[in-house]
């Protein structure tokens, strides 16, 4: 078996066998399979596709190079979560405590922001005290103690994804649908969960910006979770617009303890909500209503239980960024469109996200929105805060929301997106 | 300008920008584009190809990667040959000092061979004495004295090139016609040759298995050639079978001697002949029949100056391997075949060639032809002569061989093909 054979037999449109796979990622692992090599047959996966049963194979392979977690000791029923990433998405922060609150144990192991999406460990390190990094055995103890925990995944869990990932973000060789497939896949099937629930996001401000390969993605996921044995459903949910009202880490953590609090922006109690309850379903949860649990202050106490284990001070002030500038709505009437994109990279050049995984991220920068599509709006109110530790880069982060804010004439009909477009499971 | 944004462009069918070719071919050389940024935009290009105004500027740039060498200075007309390699094909050895014979400088940068085709570096090599590596100065010093001069090309050359050629080498990405087509010429256009004849090859033992690739391939280099105002030809010609009667280093020069003394293989001798009417017409010599120049001992005098003004002894007797096996003919008949690439791998598993650049090759080892396609056999008559100095992987080199005899019954009607078989400029 060697590195070349396999990848001229990609690179032909032949369907790579189970001993290639296996191979090839073991010995990617090991550093036999030099980056070149690698990075060539990524890019003629890209090119060429891979068939369901290579997809399972390599899904397969990527997690027998590590270690797999189980948590049936729990006794408890599991569910997890796994967005495909977005602008203003801290939907895990709520939605973490809130199935924990409604009997399903909650191992969360999430990743941080690159690029122009956030990331839940960056936000939820905005918090004084926060540690995202735990062993296994730490992360077991919470999750037993307080029924969630959010961590970073710990380097024993699918190295050769890890290795894989940061290739496929160097040499343009990411939007592979088998590739992203198997990277969330691999994660997810390794960490042991016994359900999961998959937010495949659909718009300007997500990986997928159609509904067919939204779709695809969807059902390529789906199939591997359910082989593998984890229940697995999945939503396609709109990224046209920011969810909620904020982008940013201090910023979205303020807005998931309101949403925690029984308050906070319709869009992300909505979502919050039907991804609870696909989680309790497929976990195998009964009779509990998630929005009941949101009532009475039950996920607030699992998530104040859960930020303190891993300590943090819940009632810590969250930390405020230095300069404010306020965007004003360009004309009077109905706002049609606030582009996703747009604000997620507005937000990330005030200082919200990285640019290389080294970079360190602002805890307060990030963008408030004043208006969502479909709200009428008055020319010069605010329509957009920004907030940033950097004010000297505040021209290149207004230069991001060039053309992102459509206003149509007062009287427009205009019917936003729904939040939850499709289901797949 | 980086790297993503380019592969991104290439990967999505898109055709690279003057600047971004510059950029990318300028990075990589300085190591700011990595190797698998490389191999994935090489991969891409593999498979979604590049037009010729792309290929045009991918060959300036990796000319532009390092010097030009100028040969305006000898005041003579220059040619040189290239070939893109076969098994048996010896050439460059005869065809060099005939065409300097006949009043044209050769100024003939070669390679060394890697997997199962010859290099005429290594051939030469088996000479006692002869040197490959010349610094720039020593080569002008043999071309001005001798008329030719066969050397290794030096590092000043087209580095990108060499940098390139080696990472497509272990990533599957050899076969694109626009990156095989510019690693040539570059070499070529650099060196600085006023005349350029291809001898693009055809068939199991050469690199394009058929007409139409060899075609575009032949094309694309005259087209390139053309542009960059070096006269150039191509000549397809057949590698089905080994050209001459032998494939191996001190074998071949043998058989190279023989030429430039008049006698040798029919074959070898029509297409040194005819590549050398090719050379003199694009180097704009008239008058001059190399043939000739074979009869009159002045192409065998332009030999023996050349060898010896490179540390070379004509005289000496060349290295003979240790060991000889015979391979007799399996029946009574016509020879229809003998593939070209069973004999080139058997060569290189006797220990002609090498697997990895740095390894060394065994001046005596290779294969000896008692018969070519189109001759009678006689069933256990010497077909083969396999030589080695390493007789333990004799059934390795062997089982090379498996299929790559045919004989049909006697008086069978078969013509082989010409060594001709198209010509492009």
């Amino acid at each position: 078996m060697d590195a070349i054979s396999v990848i001229r037999a990609k690179r032909d449109r032949g369907e790579l066998t189970d001993p290639q796979i296996d191979w090839v990622i073991d010995a990617y692992t090991r550093g036999e399979v030099a980056d070149e090599q690698m990075s060539a047959l990524a890019m003629a996966i890209l090119l060429n596709g891979m068939t369901p049963r290579e997809i399972s194979r390599w899904t397969d392979a990527m997690i027998r190079s590590g270690e797999r977690m189980d948590f049936t000791a729990l006794g408890v029923p599991t569910a997890d979560k796994h967005s495909t990433g977005g602008v203003g998405d801290k939907i895990t922060l709520p939605l973490a405590p809130l199935v924990a609150a409604c009997g399903a144990a909650v191992p969360q192991l999430s990743g941080r922001g690159l690029g122009h999406t956030g990331g839940t460990l960056d936000k939820l390190e905005s918090i004084p005290g926060w540690r995202a990094l735990l062993s296994n055995e730490e992360m077991l103890d919470v999750l037993r103690g307080c029924g969630a925990v959010i961590c970073a995944a710990g380097d024993g869990l699918a190295p050769a994804d890890k290795k894989l990932y940061a290739l496929r973000d160097v040499t343009g060789t990411v939007e592979a649908i088998p590739l992203i497939a198997s990277s969330i896949m691999s994660k997810k099937i390794a960490e042991g969960t016994g359900a999961l629930v998959l937010d495949v996001k659909v718009g300007s401000g997500a990986f997928m910006k159609n509904l067919d390969d939204a779709r695809e993605l969807a059902r390529t996921m789906v199939g591997l979770g359910r082989s593998a044995g984890v229940a697995t459903v999945a939503l396609l949910t709109d990224m046209s617009t920011p969810l909620g009202l904020t982008a940013g880490n201090a910023l979205e953590v303020r807005e998931s303890v309101e949403v925690l609090a029984g308050g906070g922006p319709a869009d992300v109690v909505e979502l919050t909500l039907a991804l609870a309850r696909e989680m309790l379903t497929a976990a195998g949860v009964r009779g509990k209503d998630p929005a009941d649990a949101l009532r009475d202050g039950s996920a607030m106490d699992h998530w104040r239980r859960m930020i303190t284990a891993q300590g943090g001070d819940p009632d810590a002030p969250l930390p405020v960024a230095r300069e404010r500038h306020v965007v004003p709505a360009p004309a009077t009437g109905v706002l049609t469109a606030l582009d996703a994109y747009a604000v997620g990279v507005t937000a990330w050049r005030l200082g919200a996200g990285r640019a290389r995984k080294e970079d360190p991220v602002q805890a307060g920068a990030g963008v408030e929105l004043h208006a969502k599509p479909g709200d009428h709006v008055t020319a010069g109110q605010p329509l957009l805060t920004l907030h940033t530790d950097t004010p000297e880069r505040l021209p290149y982060a207004l230069e991001a929301l060039t053309g992102a804010v459509t206003v149509a004439p007062a009287g427009t009909a205009f019917t936003p997106a729904p939040i939850v477009l499709d289901r797949i499971g």
